[in-house]
């Protein structure tokens, strides 16, 4: 899920949308569209509950390429990789298409205590952030609990790490420590600055995601820490120790590099031009395997056309596949689709991305007209039977947020994301955490959707 | 808890007796001695429930000195630290007694996976371990799933790092792994062994613990992988990717070094000589804080007494606290003071252990004579108002083990247990996974036990 703040929070407030919105709970009674669609239905349904292939692909694209941070061979092999196996599918319009992307290396690093006593700590480097150089920073610990903290204590911030000992209320809002954190710490006086891990829950993990520096401030070094240190480095302070930190980053920025959107469709019988779009991000950060974020929402698309053409069902609408790359920090994948199929996006009937994780679906957060919504209710009851048909307003994604800015109708899947910010941007977001069963539910709940729209008598009105 | 095999074993055949064994309900009739000690026992519940001075001091020990393996200077500053605080507290007889332990340092260490991609590995060498020499060492990863597994592919294994993938069941069986892993590798031409991380679930945490060598088996470097790294080159492994892995460790065992046991008295009105002992295990691992493991249950044994003390309660017998030492990789603590104490053990009425982290506590798992089993059932109604009255049949813990097998009854604080294994050992059993709620319930639990039977009229019969 993207970590460009805007979009972060733009993206983000769908899922509160999501959260908040008064359930609209659809009748069962089948109207005509449903009706029409609901024997082919059951059969993507039964096909995708039963499937063993998009699961085991997901992990086999996870274990064999690693994670997929912008910039690195690992996200490029795995392209290369989704082309061959995408023609293999049979699917057709296999392509990449060009993106220039951010190149930001992590490289060695590494934090420790070194008072009151000496304890190595769990970091990771912030996306964006400069390195320390190689003799490292060292530096008394200043604790704040909040930008206005940090004011009130500026006058002794010279010299000092700042650390953010916040804790998590929602990603949009404590995310900002994280995004601008060192640029705040800088104007102070910060020589690096270190946040609490954005997450609700820590079992000493680490949390990555981007960071910007601002104009004309000072570029110091930002990397995060765990719950547990923040925590305890804050305890400490409390009780009048002195708290002291070494840290080494060799984090680096380097020119922007090419890397590529990597789609595979099934032709429209009557309306080849009219496009059902569905996806997610195919990038990740370096930490883990982006097994939920998104890995997971990628393939799970993949895997719904690619069971929608096995089962032998045409529809008359084209559906189109997209793995867009460097959602995490750029979102230049969603803005290259924008620019590369600008003139057609008067037929993009629908855009659909999966980037909430692939844990147990409960429908759809909808934006567009009423009367899309209203049509789209209706295809939710044919997946009442996995209880994944729930449509409610406010919705969509972030890659797909620029074609949605042109007008394009837009939805984002919904699941139980009571466990995502546990996993988010760490080392523990891997194959091991994706439930099958789960995971076969969000290609179902997709692949309904995507075939339904795809095979209407009418477009999707706008 | 202890990670001396046979001991981990015991200790938590305890706990495992305590969930299977059926629940043998007390009356909530108050028996003649519940009635006589309930004025004083409510004082005591009433102000452990209020206390915030334990759980304060609990956070101030893991805070100002850290984690306390055996053989630190972090474990002898806090125990000079618990003399002095025992002594301002006006508590008895407060004393150290020596006790030889031995000394393990981890030193730096570190792994990388190197093919199929690269990766950092989060590790934790295993408590004894040998190192790896300053080259480290590289090599092939052969994954196994059990020991038999290991024999069925004993000819491939030459040379070879062997991973143990084992699934946690229960701590006593999976243990096995961590405990004789590395000489059964060695013994088929292992070069080092790794073993998934005994938890039940991981967000990429590693666990250490103690391992042993056989007599007259190589000893090769012995390490733990998180949850998430088994798993993943498990998988790898199963699809025919090559999995290599760099290993680097520094650890060694040095010449025994002198620590101590340490204690304070309220000593009693009627019976000095007969003593109730509560307490824990003042050492820990050295990853995290060990604050439920178990400088929890030390400080909940501490408070207890004091808070006896404060209320001016003058029971008949003496009350001893005491903060046994090297449990986790000696049990020298246990057996010191058996040794120390041989002489009055026949006047040890009853032993007390909280070993199994302080989380909201139900009662005791008790071992002893069934006339006394039927006294505790009478004093844990007196505990029903904080739900932690019930005594079931079977229990102990390491620390007391010794004296228990001298006759001595005791008994083990039961709790809530349902997460004490995604933490033990770990880098996140840190002082924010204590509920002060349930801290505090710990500590009016054993205050109580330990006073009432402090107080009786007639000696618990053994």
């Amino acid at each position: 899920m993207t970590s460009i703040l805007s979009r972060t929070i733009t993206a983000f407030s769908f899922i509160i949308f999501f959260s908040c919105s008064i359930k609209d709970r659809a009748s069962v009674t089948l109207g005509e569209i449903a009706k029409k669609h609901k024997k082919n239905a059951d059969l993507i349904i039964n096909r995708a509950i039963a499937d063993s292939q998009g699961y085991d692909r997901l992990g086999e694209m996870l274990d064999t390429f690693g994670p997929r941070l912008s910039g690195s061979t690992n996200l490029e092999k795995t392209l290369d990789w989704i082309i061959d196996e995408m023609n293999k599918d049979g699917l057709s319009n296999v392509h990449g298409e060009d993106v220039m992307v951010p190149k930001w290396v992590r490289g060695k690093e590494s934090a420790t205590m070194t008072s009151p006593w000496e304890k190595e700590l769990d970091i990771l480097g912030l996306g964006g952030s400069v390195g320390t150089g190689p003799k490292g920073i060292r530096g008394e610990v200043m604790v704040v609990s909040s930008f206005d903290d940090l004011q009130a204590k500026s006058n002794m911030a010279k010299g000092k790490i700042i650390l953010y000992n916040v804790p998590f209320t929602t990603y949009g809002e404590t995310v900002q420590y994280r995004y601008r954190g060192a640029s705040e710490a800088a104007k102070v006086g910060g020589i690096a600055s270190l946040v609490r891990s954005v997450g609700p829950y820590s079992m000493n993990t680490p949390h990555t995601g981007t960071s910007a520096y601002e104009e004309g401030v000072k570029k110091i070094p930002h990397a995060a820490v765990t719950l547990e240190d923040a925590a305890m480095m804050s305890r400490m302070s409390d009780r009048g120790l002195t708290v002291k930190v070494s840290l080494y980053m060799e984090a680096q920025s380097f020119k922007d590099v090419l890397s590529q959107n990597v789609m595979g469709e099934i032709i429209g019988s009557e309306y080849p031009d009219e496009v059902i779009v569905l996806g997610g991000h195919i990038d990740s950060w370096d930490a883990g395997q982006g097994a939920h974020d998104d890995g997971g929402g990628c393939v799970a698309a993949w895997q719904a056309i690619k069971l929608i053409k096995d089962l032998g069902i045409k529809p008359k609408r084209t559906i189109r596949a997209v793995m867009w790359t460097n959602e995490e920090n750029g979102l230049r994948g969603g803005e290259a689709y924008r620019d590369e199929h600008f003139n057609e996006l008067n037929n993009h009937i629908l855009a659909m991305e999966s980037d909430a994780g692939v844990f147990k679906p409960s429908g759809f957060g909808f934006t567009g007209s009423n009367k899309a919504f209203n049509i789209l209710q209706d295809i939710g009851t044919l997946l009442k039977r996995i209880d994944s048909g729930e449509i409610t307003k406010g919705g969509g994604g972030a890659d797909i947020g620029p074609i949605m800015r042109e007008g394009v109708p837009g939805m984002g899947l919904k699941v139980d994301n009571s466990r995502y910010f546990w996993y988010h941007h760490t080392e523990a977001d891997t194959f091991d955490k994706v439930d099958k069963d789960e995971f076969n539910r969000c290609v179902a709940t997709m692949a309904v959707m995507a075939y339904v729209v795809a095979d209407m008598d009418e477009r999707l009105p706008r």
